[in-house]
C-alpha cells in the first residue's frame, strides 16, 4: 500500500490543536495544492477565505457552536463563487443570467469548492497537520456571508480548521464497501442486513468510547438528526445570492 | 515539499489510456480510500457506481461525447444518495421528508459524493494511474439514471475515468493565488488586472499547444460557454428524484 493510500485510510477529524499558528508559507502551499484539484470546465467556481481576525473567528464559532472554530492553527471557509464570472460577463456584455440561476451552476459551484477543499485536507495531513470540516457554519449561512463580506453569486459551503493536533482523534467505521459500491446498476437488495450489522458495530464503538453511556445505532442517529428539519433557511439564503431561480 | 504535495501540484487530467483494466483489488482499494474522506454529520450520503458493462459504457460515452468514457481502465460514476436514509426512515416510522426536499440535503449529497471522489482521484494518482472527471454525463442526467437503475433520492453528479496513462496530459495554469484566497473579507478590487494578465498567459498556452490555431482568453472561453445556457434540464431531473422542493 502506498504511503498516500495509507494516509487516506488513516484520516480522522482533529478537533483540538496546539497554540501554534500556520505560517504564511504553509497557508500558501495548502491553497495552491487546493487550486490544482480538477475544476468543472476550467471554471474555477470557488474561493477560499482565510479567517485570522479574532472577532470574526469568535462570531463564526458562535454560529457553529464548536470551540475549535476559534482555537486552531488556521481557519478556512470554502465558498462557491460565480462573482468573477458575473463580473466578466458584464464587462464582455454577454448575459449568463440563465446559467447563474440554473440548478447546474449551484451544483458546479458546490463541486468545485469541495474538490479544492479535499485537496487542501489531504495536503494538510501530508504536512502532519490535522483537519476538521465545519458544516455547522450553515447553521446561519446569512451571518457567514455578512461576516466575510461575500458578494452576490457567492455562498459559503463549510469551514475547515487546520492545525497541529493536540490529540490523535478517532476514526469512525464507514459503511461496508458493498453498500457504497455498485457495479453496473444500483442494487439495494442487501441493504437491510448490512445496516443491521453496521448498526451493531457502531453501537459497540460508542459504548466503548463512552464507558457505556452512549449506545447509538448509526441508523437511529442519522435519521433522528434528519427528522429535526435542520437548516431549512439555506434555501432562502442561496436564492438571495442569485442561485436556484428555476 | 512532501511527496504528497508534489503529487497534488502535478495533477493533470488524463484522457487516453492503455488497454489494461483495473483489477478487482485496485477498484476496492480506490473505493475504500474514497470512503475514508470526511462525510457531513456521518451521513455518508453518496454511492459510487462502477461501470464495466460494454453496452452501458457505450451509452454513457454517447451522453458525454467523449471517447475515453468508453476506453479506460475503469469507469466510476459518483452519485449523491439519500435512498438508504429514506429507506431507514420508513422502517423507523420517522419522517425526513422536509429535510430531503430542502436545499440543504441537495448541498450535502453533492458535497459528500465530491469529497469521496477527490479522495479516489488522489489515491489513483498515487498508484500511478491517471484520472479525468466527466461532468458531461450531466448532458443527459435522466438517461444516466435510467442506465444505472438509480432509485428516487439518488442523482448522478459526474463520472471519473481511471486507468494507465497512454500520454502525459498537460497542466492548465490556475487563477493566481491572490485571486482565489481572501483573508478576513472578500476583496475583488484587484480582479480586473489579475484576469487581464491571466487571460494573456492562457492565450499564450493555447497558441503554443495548437501552433497558433487557437488563442482563447480564459474569460472569453468560460463566459462564452456559460452564455450557451447549458444543462437547464438538470433542475427538473433533480426535482423528479425528490430534491429541491422548497
Amino acid at each position: 500500500m502506498s504511503e498516500m493510500i495509507n494516509q487516506l485510510m488513516n484520516h480522522r477529524s482533529i478537533r483540538t490543536f496546539t497554540d501554534d499558528r500556520l505560517s504564511t508559507e504553509q497557508v500558501r502551499t495548502l491553497v495552491e495544492a487546493a487550486q490544482m484539484a480538477s475544476t468543472s470546465s476550467y471554471l474555477q467556481a470557488y474561493s477560499i477565505m482565510g479567517v485570522t481576525d479574532v472577532e470574526k473567528k469568535k462570531a463564526l464559532k458562535e454560529i457553529s457552536g464548536q470551540n475549535y472554530v476559534e482555537e486552531n492553527g488556521h481557519l478556512f471557509v470554502f465558498v462557491a463563487d460565480f462573482y468573477r464570472h458575473k463580473r466578466m460577463s458584464d464587462q464582455l456584455g454577454v448575459s449568463i443570467e440563465d446559467y447563474l440561476g440554473a440548478t447546474e451552476s449551484f451544483l458546479v459551484g458546490t463541486v468545485d469548492a469541495t474538490l479544492a477543499a479535499q485537496n487542501l485536507a489531504v495536503a494538510a495531513e501530508s504536512m502532519a497537520l490535522g483537519i476538521c470540516y465545519i458544516g455547522s457554519l450553515r447553521n446561519d449561512m446569512q451571518r457567514v456571508i455578512d461576516i466575510l463580506d461575500l458578494p452576490a453569486h457567492v455562498y459559503p459551503l463549510f469551514g475547515m480548521v487546520v492545525g497541529y493536533p493536540a490529540d490523535s482523534g478517532s476514526q469512525k467505521e464507514r459503511l461496508p464497501f458493498e453498500h457504497i459500491y455498485h457495479e453496473n446498476g444500483y442494487d439495494s437488495s442487501h441493504y437491510d442486513e448490512e445496516i443491521q450489522a453496521y448498526d451493531k458495530r457502531i453501537m459497540q464503538y460508542y459504548q466503548e468510547r463512552t464507558d457505556g453511556k452512549r449506545a447509538d445505532k448509526w441508523s437511529e442517529q442519522v435519521i433522528g438528526m434528519l427528522s429535526g428539519k435542520t437548516r431549512l433557511d439555506v434555501d432562502e439564503v442561496v436564492k438571495n445570492q442569485g442561485f436556484l431561480k428555476q
